[in-house]
């Protein structure tokens, strides 16, 4: 049940944040979705002209383990919550990976009405969760934590 | 005036993600305020019994770069805004560094009402920033870079 909740509350943020390692921890919020029960995916918007030209997309090619973060702020810190994810991330470009790449866009393009506008054409980051923790001010929030 | 812009949307956040380094990355959100004009404070709620009991403080301790992140998310994308500083991060405990810890604390408490009730005791991370970066969909948002 605790481990379900945190899911729960991690999968219906609308926004979290994606850290990955390069010479400096490499931090940049992001739109996710899932894909399965253990899935992250998550799209870089603007296509760029070389796959490793974003910072984080260079990092996870050289060292795949990222943390994901999701939390609620309100100034009643009671109510403050957070869920990570801890994963192992690969790309997926529209060329190289066609089919993982479709049905990570598709899963984005189902959470959110704004990629109507503006499907996700760049590469997407696919990340497998390896552990989930959690915690909340005022609930138990306990996430079961898997061994690595 | 651009840097200047970045700087007051990142010390008006009340929220912020920082991102340690370890085996795996490691986020969590906090709580910050400004010491100056380039060192970002943060305390850790509760005392540990050791200092190095929590996995940020641990990772600081062998890896000092961090990463601190404040965005905005709403359903408008055109709102979205980040910024983020990449500093150098240290320990600073109510013992060893009585001086620093106290003026972090209360620079903390001056910004949130919310301490009154539950000073921070236990150690802070202090991290001087080496670079400002920053986006923002629809303003000019580009933070001075300074090479680290």
């Amino acid at each position: 049940v605790e481990k379900a909740e945190c899911e729960e509350r991690f999968w219906s943020a609308r926004v979290a944040r994606l850290a990955t390692v390069g010479t400096w921890p490499h931090l940049v919020p992001i739109t996710f979705a899932a894909l399965g029960e253990e899935t992250i995916v998550s799209a870089v918007d603007d296509k760029p002209k070389r796959t490793l030209a974003l910072r984080r997309l260079a990092n996870i090619a050289s060292e795949p383990r990222v943390a994901v973060l999701a939390d609620w702020y309100e100034e009643d810190w009671d109510k403050l919550w957070w869920v990570r994810a801890d994963g192992v991330a690969e790309i997926a470009s529209a060329d190289d990976g066609a089919k993982l790449h479709e049905r990570a866009t598709t899963a984005l393009r189902r959470k959110y009405g704004q990629y109507a506008d503006r499907a996700p054409l760049g590469p997407v980051i696919v990340i497998e969760v390896r552990r989930w923790s959690g915690w909340a001010a005022s609930a138990a929030l306990a996430c079961a934590h898997r061994p690595v």
